[in-house]
């Protein structure tokens, strides 16, 4: 089976929405993309960190979806990272209402001894250099996938250069893109990437789809049009888990099929938003999944004539 | 040969984007649709209004595309409909400077015995009462298409109603979709609208594509990623030429032929934006629309298994 080495927090999430707010719940980059990937049959690990405060109810879900976590260190006596913000009324911005770092300030993550020639690497938003660090620790995978935000151009811009020269593509969203290019043209900025290292480039515009680059080649997924967009938290990285995992499954990096994977993604992140949290990745069937895919299908293809 | 009749303006624009600004030039909704309809083997005529001020030359521009402009009344000492606009540097938003009605004012549109009994009608942004009666000068068409506005919206709520409740398909951006039907959800907004009149609705995002919707089911175009905007003046009005036209062209109001429409629509209006006002239209050949239509092709189907 494919080896799919997945690096992100693991950490609690307190949101607000329109339709309600939570306590203390399930969240980090790492999570969602490991739920994300679990569609598929392959083999994944998740390299973390948490407190001694993390449930081990939350563990054990990972485990129990396959996800190797012996690489997912818990801190004696440490707090796990905390993240809490706030959506507006469009669901399409939001305001971070606390940041608290706790064991994720010092994390050095160890990649288990099975994971050390993984088939996909897909490192989710996290300090650059922890990034790299996990980079060092591997054999050349066959794709290594990048996913990082603003903060991280905002505070340490030569370490993310630095990440960004060593990965083949590249996940950011679209303000995050023409931050990291100073180009409102996704096509001008996806190549401004492109020069940066990662060979492929997918632009995440959230509502609005996905766009995957790589040479002059371009690639759309739409997001599902949707009657009501729960909660948008972790969809970005319930994609990135799409893409992957599929990659993964499938083995095949070739442009045609990540053009799969990018609708595999943009399918998942259809019901990741549908609840609060990973609430409904957790309850997630393959019927549902496939069932999903057939509207995707409907939604974007079509035969044509020239006239 | 199928028959397209095509309401709305034709005008003058006076437009400034972040690249450049022009004095009086060729616009009017009807220009667009249909320089953008020529496209296809049709006959197609436009019923409307200008000035004595109109230039023949313009005049000339529509008829040598064989579209009959017998309905398009000069009026003797009038001035024509004009229209100024100052687009934001995103090219997403616009303020209007300026705006005179002129000879607008007092349209009552008259439809040449040739196109009383049309195949298609699309009628472009006008005041809803100058729709109506045009639908009320007709035999039933197989499909009439009816574009609007916020304007209508504020100022002839009433009138508006009562055109809307007589189309077959409605076009009309996801801002106004929204403000119509008090409805964020684009889903949502389509269902609202079809329970007005119209059994399709083709909700238009800008450079983010166009979703159609028919009773349950949704597809969805999306616009080409372009390196550069110039000018997004007539890009709406473009892909409704595009849409009507093709529809007439085929014959087929089929929804499996309208996502065909759509993908026209959406592929002409890429051309549209490319340049200011109808320049890009004017010199637009047949072969580029069709290489174009490969790039959408490319931009959007995959071949995908179930895993």
């Amino acid at each position: 089976m494919s080896k799919l080495l997945i690096v992100g927090t693991v950490a609690f999430d307190a949101i607000e929405t329109p339709f309600g707010k939570t306590d203390k719940i399930l969240g980090g980059a790492a999570t969602y993309i490991g739920l994300s990937a679990s569609q598929f049959n392959i083999d994944s690990a998740v390299v973390s960190v948490v407190g001694e405060d993390f449930p081990q109810d939350y563990l054990d879900l990972l485990k129990d979806r396959n996800i190797d976590i012996s690489g997912t260190e818990i801190v004696k006596g440490g707090k796990t990272f905390f993240w809490s913000g706030k959506y507006h009324n469009d669901l399409n911005s939001r305001d971070t209402l606390d940041t608290q770092l706790n064991v994720l300030a010092d994390f050095q993550p160890v990649v288990p001894e099975d994971f050390k020639s993984p088939d996909i690497v897909m490192l989710g938003n996290l300090h650059p250099l922890v990034q790299l660090s996990v980079l060092e620790q591997l054999e050349r995978p066959k794709l290594v996938v990048l996913d990082t935000m603003n903060f991280w151009m905002d505070n340490t811009w030569d370490d993310l250069m630095k990440v960004i020269a060593k990965v083949d593509a590249l996940t950011i969203n679209d303000e995050e893109a023409r931050q990291l290019t100073n180009e409102y043209s996704l096509v001008k900025a996806a190549r401004k990437i492109a020069e940066l290292g990662p060979k492929y480039v997918v632009i995440k515009k959230g509502e609005h789809g996905a766009l995957l680059f790589h040479d002059e080649q371009i690639f759309f997924a739409p997001a599902l049009p949707l009657e009501e967009v729960f909660d948008p938290t972790g969809a970005g990285d319930t994609f990135a888990g799409g893409f992957t995992g599929y990659l993964a499954y499938t083995g095949d990096i070739s442009f045609g099929n990540m053009k799969n994977a990018v609708i595999y993604g943009s399918n998942l992140a259809s019901f990741c938003v549908e609840k609060f949290g990973t609430e409904r990745m957790q309850e997630l069937t393959k019927e549902e999944v496939n069932q999903r895919l057939q509207e995707f299908r409907a939604l974007t293809q079509f035969e044509i004539n020239l006239t």
